[in-house]
């Protein structure tokens, strides 16, 4: 199948991401198609997700407060918005639902992976700008967007997640952030902006950010 | 008349802020409530806060990054999300009816009164943490507050001005930054905070903002 | 005489900076070049000169921390421990021979004007990347340079002041800044970066920076 | 043996730490006192090492921008000045002692335990204050030095390695980094600083710190 289209530097960033492959198809992703991830492995991440989520809600604040135009603060307030008042709320539903209490959820003891991931971004975002945030913001969004569109339709005992990820909703956030992205290239370094050495450090941020998802991936896999 | 109650640490800073009279009582806020302040030096004042309303936002964003639990996340969130997708649209469209466009709002030059405000707060907020922040906004979100509350019904040319800050929205939200701040202050410094060291360190923040404000009417008042 | 030259970025920024003339050759300037500046309003900025190399330094350590490479690092943290263990003592020696002791020093009041250009600096540092650290510190540190090469040999009461930023240390600090700002360009932007849409948002930064310095002179010139 | 001492925050932050003992007492470091950690591991260990060391550096430089007073940024600055100018050219030499040229060294790809580690650090300094990065960085600086304390006179292939920890100059420099750590906090919060909420939030930013001290030697003894 054709890989989804999120715009113009989601392609290059790929591109230059030795661990693309090795984190959008990870046994863990293989699981979730299957439908034969086990429970427990699967609650262990549900409950990583969620402080993830914090750290990512996190991210995207901060991406407002680094914006230089009132449409880029739109779009990542937008995003900030779903998530905590969305997006982590329906996490604790599910959590609930699967037995996990809202107190016990926060009471989580963040895994390393977890911590390397999200201080990546943070850290990523704080010292360098926007697009620094930007490029190790973007393997987790258009990453989950191309995973979910290639596991559409597998069915089983994942399929909501499956279906989250593949919907129409998801779908179009990561066209949004992919264009959110491309322009902020473009208003800040020109139209050739991949010639510049800043692109390097820019698909620096992307491989990085890529193979610390990987990392996400595997501690689901090892379980808790 | 009694002052607003926008609970306990809020009349603890006042009350540190040697600058609180010169604000709230400023000759500017006096030319709103009579209605003969210039039409010209309020144009200028509503350009120069469209330019602080971004970087407010942008603060109050830094505040959903620097946050420590979800419910700071969410107020924060919420927060920035009515500042971009409804306030700062809505000076937009002021200023459009007054015959300023979008385009020459957006190129508003930055007075220095307005460069010190914002950049204060925002430096306070990186340099800082979560409290930092929250000291250093409090003089302009509860003063406004304040000055609402003490205009209301004054009626006048700029009847529109006073309603907003008077107005039942306005006010619960300054009982709600109010108590976000309580809160705060209580989850990480416990009950006895005002006897900390760190509560002078507030109280300082406080005090200078709330000396920034004065600078920012009076570069309404001296007009464009 | 002909301008000192501290590089390529420099000459195209102060280009483009509408304030630059009023900055170098503010009245105060003028007034410390011809000797008879009052000694009361020296002494006002002497103070208020103490408090900013606190914020200035504070600067530059945030540069180390946001510098891409040893070399940037290391050029960072040498500036910045001159400032704190011999630029800041020195200040405090020179207040304590006019009868400004140290204790008096650190508990002066910062002026808006002081605020306005040092909260300016660290947030377009912590908000940018080390790029727009650099292209608001520049004002100060190279400014300082040609009003030092310009009023060398003037003698007069304010000689020690001439002879400090005219001479071959600080001289060499510039031409080193210098290079340190075109590498630090060359690095992330390559040799065309002028020519890029962020070269229009350094230069916005440089001239927004020179605009806080005439501030800065004009808060001395007022006197305390 | 008695622990050395290194002030008071210190030994009540360990006492919260679960992993100070795994991290203290770590296999790498067995072996380095015994001397039979493989060579390779060593300098798996040692490339990692400089490129921590550069993230180290920027945190030092990162507490000096948010330091409250003189006394605060001398103490970061010196640090940070001594790790750039001194400790990263020596691990260089070290390095090129034994064949890993500069620009090599420079290349290294940051595994995931190192990103863990020092981004962690990094992005506690920058959402949080001067405090959260101390307690951040303590366990890196006073557990090298209780570790070094430890084995001093182990003898064997790492001897270098062991005297430099056990040697006079770093553990007065863990004297200091204490007794800095417990003037922060008497300055910031007051003696009975260790009874206020902040105070757990503090523990738990060192104990996180230690947890990812155990992964980075993990990381040495996985080997290459």
């Amino acid at each position: 199948m054709s890989l989804p289209d999120y715009g113009q530097a989601f392609p290059r960033w790929r591109a230059k991401a030795p661990a693309w492959e090795a984190y959008t198809h990870h046994a863990f992703v293989e699981g979730l198609r299957r439908g034969d991830l086990p429970r427990t492995h699967y609650l262990h991440y549900l409950r990583q997700d969620y402080i993830f989520l914090m750290h990512f809600a996190r991210a995207w604040a901060l991406a407002a407060a680094k914006a230089d135009t009132l449409a880029e603060m739109q779009a990542a307030s937008a995003t900030l918005q779903a998530l905590v008042h969305e997006e982590m709320p329906l996490h604790i539903q599910i959590c609930a639902r699967e037995g996990i209490d809202a107190a016990s959820l926060a009471a989580t003891v963040e895994s390393p992976g977890n911590l390397a991931y999200t201080r990546y971004v943070l850290e990523a975002g704080y010292s360098g700008d926007f697009l620094d945030l930007m490029a190790a913001l973007a393997p987790c969004v258009l990453g989950y967007g191309e995973v979910g569109a290639r596991l559409a339709g597998s069915g089983g005992a994942y399929a909501e997640w499956i279906d989250t990820y593949a919907g129409d909703a998801y779908q179009t956030l990561c066209r949004d952030v992919g264009a959110l992205i491309d322009s902020a290239l473009l208003h800040r370094l020109g139209p050739d902006w991949h010639s510049l050495p800043r692109a390097e450090q820019l698909a620096q941020r992307f491989a990085t950010a890529t193979r610390l998802e990987v990392g996400f991936w595997q501690m689901g896999l090892d379980g808790p």
